[in-house]
Order: C-alpha cells, then sequence, then structure tokens
C-alpha cells in the first residue's frame, strides 16, 4: 500500500492568456490531494472522501455501469474517470494490464474552485498506483502522464499548466507546451477567497475568444497580460511583494476586461486589497471561484472571512514540493 | 432678471485615457444646474442651495472677505470661486468691469460626484449673466469662457470636455483641445449610480501616469481605451445598446487595471449588470463617485437601490441640450 500526495495551485499571472501563445505562470499551493494505491484481484475500488461532497464509494469492475448513487452523477463520474485512466497510465508503465486497485482519494482542495484539484488528484494515483507496481517514476513523467489523462477525461481541453505544476511543486512558466519551474522563488504568502462557487471554464474561455476576435483591443488586452507574466517573473526572485502585488492588481483589471470576473471576484479582491494585501486577482478561469492575494499579515484572510459572499478563506503559501510519497 | 440652464454630464468612454491624446465621449445628462443672474449697483451675491449642503449664501464686495459660515469653507471657496470667475467673464463680454450682480444657484447635479456640476454652474452663470447685461453668446463662445474660468480656478487642471459637454449638449467628441458634437445619436437611456464619495483626481491621475510610465502595457492599456472610444463613436449612432454595453463593461475592465476603479464602484457596476443593465462603468476620475449603467428597464435601478454603498441612483437620459435660458 503506497500513499502519494500532490499540491493544488493557483494562476499567480496569466490565465486565460495563455491560450494564445503568452506565458504563465502557476504556482503551487500548501493545499495537497493524498491517494493511496492498494493492490487488490481485479477490477478497480475507488473511495473518495471529501470533495466537497459527502464522501462516496463507487466500486466496479471493466464492463460493470456504476451503482446507483444519492450524488451529483457528474462529480462522481468525472472523479471515477480521473482515477480509472491514472490507474490505467500505472498499469501500462507496469506493464500490468490486468492489475487490481483499491484506491483512497482525500483532498484538502476544494474541488472545481479552479485550485487544480483534479491534476492534483491525477498525479497523485499515478504516483502511488505505480509505485505500488514496483515502479518509480520522475516528477516530469508523471506530469505527461498526468497531462494524458486529463487530456482524455477532459476531452482534449486540457492544460500541461495544472498536472506539471502539481508534479513539480513551486512556481512553473507555462508556454504552450513548454514547462519550466522557476527558481529561486522564496516565500510567497498566499491568501485564497473563495466564493463557493465555480464559472463555466468552456463559456469563459469561448467568451475571451469571442472579444478577441472581434475587437482588436481584446488581443492587444490578453498581449499586455502576457507583458504582465513577463514582468512578473522578473520581481518574482526578489521578495518584492508591493511590485507583485500591482501587478497582481492590473492583471485582475485585465480579466474583468476581458468579462471572466464576477460580483463575488470582485468583492473578494476589493476585501482582500483593502485588509492590507499587497494586491489580489482572481485565479483560474474566473466567472466564480476563487480569489489570490500577496499578504504577510493576518488582514486579508479576516477581511475576507467578513466578505459576503466569501464561504471560504485560508492561507496557502507556495508548497515547494511537488508530487511525493507521503 | 435672467435664468439660464446647462446640464451635467458622464464619460460614457475614455476618461484618464483622453489626458495622454486619446479621443473620449462626454455626454449631457438631463440633471441640470439653474443659474439666475440679477444685475445689482455694485458687487456680487452669491445664493447657492442645494449643492448637497444646506443653503447657504455669500455675501462680498471686491475687497472684503468672506463671512464666517458654518459649512465647508472649501465647498464655499470653490463655490465663490466659479460664480466669481464666470461674472468677470460676463462683465469682460459686455465691457462693463463694475457691473454688479447677485447670483442664485440651484443644481439637481450632486457636486463632486464627476457628474460635472461645476462646470454646469458656470456655464449655466456666464449664460445668465452675460444676456442680463444684455449680449448674447453662442454655445461655443460660452464653453470657452467657460472652460477659462475652469482652468483658473482650478490652477490649470481643466479639461475642455466638460464645459465643452455642458455648453452644447449631447455626445460629444474630445480629443486634445479639438470638441465636436457627435451628431446622430439617438436616445441613451443612462441609469447612474453614486456612492455619496469622490476621489481625489490629482491622485488617480498621478497614479495612472505613474503606471503608465513604469510599465509599457499599461501605455498598452491606456491605448485599448483609446481604441474602444473609436469603436464606441461607430456604434453610437446605431441604438446597439448590446454592443455598447460590451464597451463600457470592457472600458470599466482598463479602468481598474489602471487602479481607478473602488469597491463601491465595482459593486454598483455589477448591481447594474446584473440588475439587467446591457452594460456598466466608472465614470469619471473613479476612486468613488459614480457609474454610468445603460438600461432601458428599471432592473439596474432597483438593482442599484438595494445595493450597500449606493447612496443614489436615478435615471438621467442623454440631454440634447446644452446651455438654454428657462
Amino acid at each position: 500500500m503506497v500513499t502519494s500526495s500532490a499540491p493544488g495551485k493557483v494562476y499567480l499571472f496569466g490565465e486565460h492568456a495563455v491560450v494564445y501563445g503568452e506565458p504563465a505562470v502557476p504556482c503551487a499551493i500548501e493545499k495537497r490531494a493524498r491517494v493511496t494505491a492498494r493492490e487488490i484481484d481485479e477490477g478497480l475500488r475507488v473511495h473518495v472522501d471529501d470533495l466537497t461532497l459527502d464522501g462516496y464509494t463507487v466500486e466496479y469492475s471493466d464492463g460493470d455501469g456504476h451503482p446507483d448513487l444519492e450524488v451529483d452523477e457528474s462529480l462522481v463520474r468525472a472523479g471515477v474517470g480521473y482515477i480509472n485512466e491514472a490507474v490505467s497510465q500505472a498499469r501500462e508503465v507496469a506493464d500490468r494490464p490486468d492489475a487490481g486497485f483499491e484506491i483512497v482519494v482525500e483532498s484538502d482542495i476544494p474541488l472545481g474552485a479552479g485550485l487544480g484539484s483534479s491534476a492534483a488528484v491525477v498525479v497523485a494515483a499515478i504516483d502511488a498506483a505505480t509505485r505500488e507496481l514496483g515502479v518509480e517514476l520522475t516528477p516530469e513523467e508523471i506530469a505527461d502522464r498526468a497531462y494524458r489523462v486529463e487530456y482524455e477525461v477532459q476531452d482534449g481541453q486540457a492544460s500541461r499548466a495544472d498536472t506539471f505544476c502539481s508534479a513539480m511543486g513551486g512556481a512553473v512558466r507555462v508556454e504552450g507546451d513548454d514547462c519550466r519551474r522557476i527558481e529561486g522563488v522564496g516565500t510567497l504568502p498566499f491568501v485564497i477567497g473563495y466564493d463557493g462557487g465555480a464559472g463555466d471554464t468552456g463559456e469563459l474561455v469561448a467568451g475571451v475568444r469571442q472579444l478577441r476576435e472581434e475587437y482588436e483591443f481584446a488581443a492587444d488586452t490578453v498581449g499586455a497580460i502576457g507583458d504582465i507574466v513577463r514582468e512578473g517573473e522578473s520581481v518574482l526572485g526578489t521578495d518584492d511583494y508591493e511590485a507583485l502585488g500591482k501587478l497582481l492588481n492590473f492583471n485582475h483589471g485585465l480579466l474583468a476586461a476581458l468579462g471572466v470576473s464576477s460580483r463575488s471576484l470582485d468583492a473578494m479582491v476589493w476585501a482582500a486589497r483593502e485588509g492590507g494585501a499587497a494586491g489580489a486577482k482572481l485565479t483560474g478561469a474566473g466567472g466564480g471561484g476563487c480569489i489570490v492575494a500577496l499578504d504577510e499579515t493576518d488582514g486579508a484572510l479576516t477581511a475576507l472571512r467578513y466578505t459576503p459572499g466569501c464561504e471560504d478563506a485560508f492561507r496557502a503559501e507556495l508548497d515547494t514540493d511537488g508530487v511525493r510519497r507521503e
């Protein structure tokens, strides 16, 4: 039996613009998914706890349908889909196509909040399942296989960023298919606010695409986000939170211009800033979900906790560790 | 005795960017300042009602100081300063340097809210005082003299836009010193939300300047606002509120990126949008003050009235009339 864990992530800079070849900087955060893999005779048993819904257990063998469950079916299908594909990767790696698994998933990362919970689960699951079969992959190999899983489960709508960031840890630079760790980044005191909701990523991406095709200034705005990322990279190593915060704030405004902010995201961004954060922005696809702020004090956290529409607020510093055996 | 009135304005597009040579589109609104001028033997008596403070009366002759007043002195000084200079313009026009005046000012336009209340008062005052002395100026001449008054009173920090828009009415295009009416604009169903506050214009303008000097992408953002204005001009004649609204929303995001929005402005913008407005943005210098939304229904107005932080909300359609004798 092997337990592995992998971190969630926030986008410090560059979401949406990354779709058009601009660089982006996701950062791993100290919120993790833990996956335990135990080899069994045959089939796949999956136990999922705490993915924002009451724990559920799914048990099936190849060819069987899912049993009836009183939970949101799409969540179950997604959760099981990810595990199913992750286990397939492990079977392929170990050349053990018939290996059976019992998988237990636990996660501190709110599901569907844009914090990369599915990528973290997939990364941890591949690591745990391959180790359970006696094979040890490098983080880069795990990142690559986890990307393939997300690509498969999400019908071709996957970014390498989430899985790479979760496997490698730390701050990451993504530009097209090129992903690399940014070295020399110190502490990043992230505070996260979560409105309990989530935007429709496909719809949000399509909205930006439409604006960009219709208006030259929208294309320029996407380009300006790329410039913020390039500027941000040069500041990242310096611990100059004030400069970083200014860039976060600017990035947020440009995302708002592109139509991917929301009332609650803006309210949380302002709460964090007025609470004393050096800067704050929405993180991920937007339309709802999370904001990330930079704050060394407790000001932003407290302000967020008193903000109507903010369902959860927590500190989650940059996690320099990627996937690891527990 | 002559009474003249002149409208306030909103910026439909382009505030802040106009400082850097981009075009902007202020629009006169159906909220007016009314000024009554009566020639008296000598000196100047000013009665001001309802400029968001309880009415006050100032009476003084050349050389005298102001009497003690239990109102905000800066407001009094500003109000009296504008009237004083407007009356000087009338005296100069009529070649009657010693003409005395009793001036009564009433206004529907919230003071200091970025809706051009001072420009409207100056425009109406010049019109009323010159007419009282038997001279009739064209709206263009009044706009020019009113600009000189604002320039004088505001220590050289004045834009031609406010006074031109108030004198001419309708939708106006401003680019540098070139101001012209945009013809063929139909109804514009503005809804205005006011947070009861005001940003520090000088500070906000300086903040944008600093960002623009520090970051290339901030300069690009200013340029993108100019592009929105050019796009907006081509839509203005069509009554396509949906297209106009999209441009308002985008313009707001870029202003937010430039650091001139505020928590209450963003809250009002979202309330208006979720209430059904085709679009909404802050108007004026920002940091607090007003938002303008486009909405034919009562949805945005109702939503604003239930929004914490929104102190006043009202409908104020495009006013095609500029300065006029009542």
